[in-house]
């Protein structure tokens, strides 16, 4: 079937993206507010761009009513954040931090997930996540105009933490020890559990 | 372990961040040249951006020589490109045209790989995908400086090809009848075989 996205809602637009465009990686973005209060969510229009200088991208999208997520309102005021990987044990505690919390509440200690004090940044990153990216915001692309235009947050990687548990024989992650997650369609994920290897040719 | 990204080469960064940003989607984009030669490479650092307007984004990242990969020189002379999405069955066809061929031969002769026009752009998509998301180059949005910055391309979507045949119950593309596969670290992938649920909260 043919979709013409020039004469569909976004409403319908969002939904052939997310259903086609998988799997996702998910950020799991740990932001602190100019007063000091914490918040944790997670996104799936994440993803490495360069190497050189170190840089990845997310998009908090906006709020379902058209609002700010929480999440780009702390970068604004503190212009830094961790990203935090999502592993199979943690998928349901971070599909809870998906919730609407009013401004001002934290997700760390609202569901009980223990944070733990970053090296160059101020907020905090997920203890428990083997891998997490510290970052300094690079800068934010609008794409869009007007009040439902996305944010593109581009953040500069300064430093990783990364579980000595999860290092395979090479000295890199391995895909099975980390046992990360990725977005599908609708409310469904997969693993990275079924995995096969293909020689890169010259 | 900590890993200080201000003090370890482009390729070290390149290794810590494919192989823990995962899975991440692929994009097997097709364009062509002002001379009409097509062209056609994957890309693992691809990411929906927004639907509304419809966006989405993939990064060609330089040869290992430090030069423009054929898709960025073919998308600044024809500002449009195909992104067709990879099932597990057409994987070895894709990594196959991971090979640095010559400039101006084309990887669909090549490897007997079968295009088909596109409704609303020039590049041809690739007739066995069941997924092929027809696109104009929105803007190129530079990161980092000089010969070796990455070229971060946006694409507004037209046009959306689904194959029927992928279309679950519930009227949008179904995970377990798309197949597709997922990126990893190395010459690693994963399927989207192995799923699961999780319900949104409010």
């Amino acid at each position: 079937m043919l979709i013409d996205f020039s004469s569909i809602s976004p409403r319908n637009a969002y939904q052939w993206m997310t259903h086609t465009i998988i799997p996702r990686p998910i950020a799991w973005v740990s932001t602190i507010s100019a007063e000091g209060v914490t918040n944790l969510a997670p996104f799936s229009f994440f993803q490495g761009i360069t190497a050189n200088p170190p840089t990845l991208m997310f998009v908090p999208v906006n709020t379902r009513e058209g609002k700010k997520k929480d999440t780009l309102r702390n970068i604004e005021a503190v212009p830094e954040f961790v990203v935090n990987l999502v592993t199979h044990p943690a998928a349901a505690a971070m599909n809870e931090t998906a919730a609407s919390l009013p401004y001002g509440e934290s997700e760390f200690s609202k569901f009980g997930i223990e944070p733990i004090a970053s090296e160059k940044v101020r907020p905090p990153r997920v203890a428990g996540s083997p891998v997490a990216f510290e970052c300094r915001l690079d800068r934010i692309v609008q794409i869009g105009g007007g009040p439902i235009a996305a944010n593109v947050v581009f953040g500069r990687i300064l430093m990783a933490h990364i579980a000595d548990s999860v290092i395979g024989p090479g000295g890199l992650p391995d895909a099975a020890k980390l046992d990360l997650v990725g977005r599908l369609g609708g409310e469904d994920y997969a693993t990275t559990r079924d995995r096969f290897n293909l020689v890169r040719p010259d």
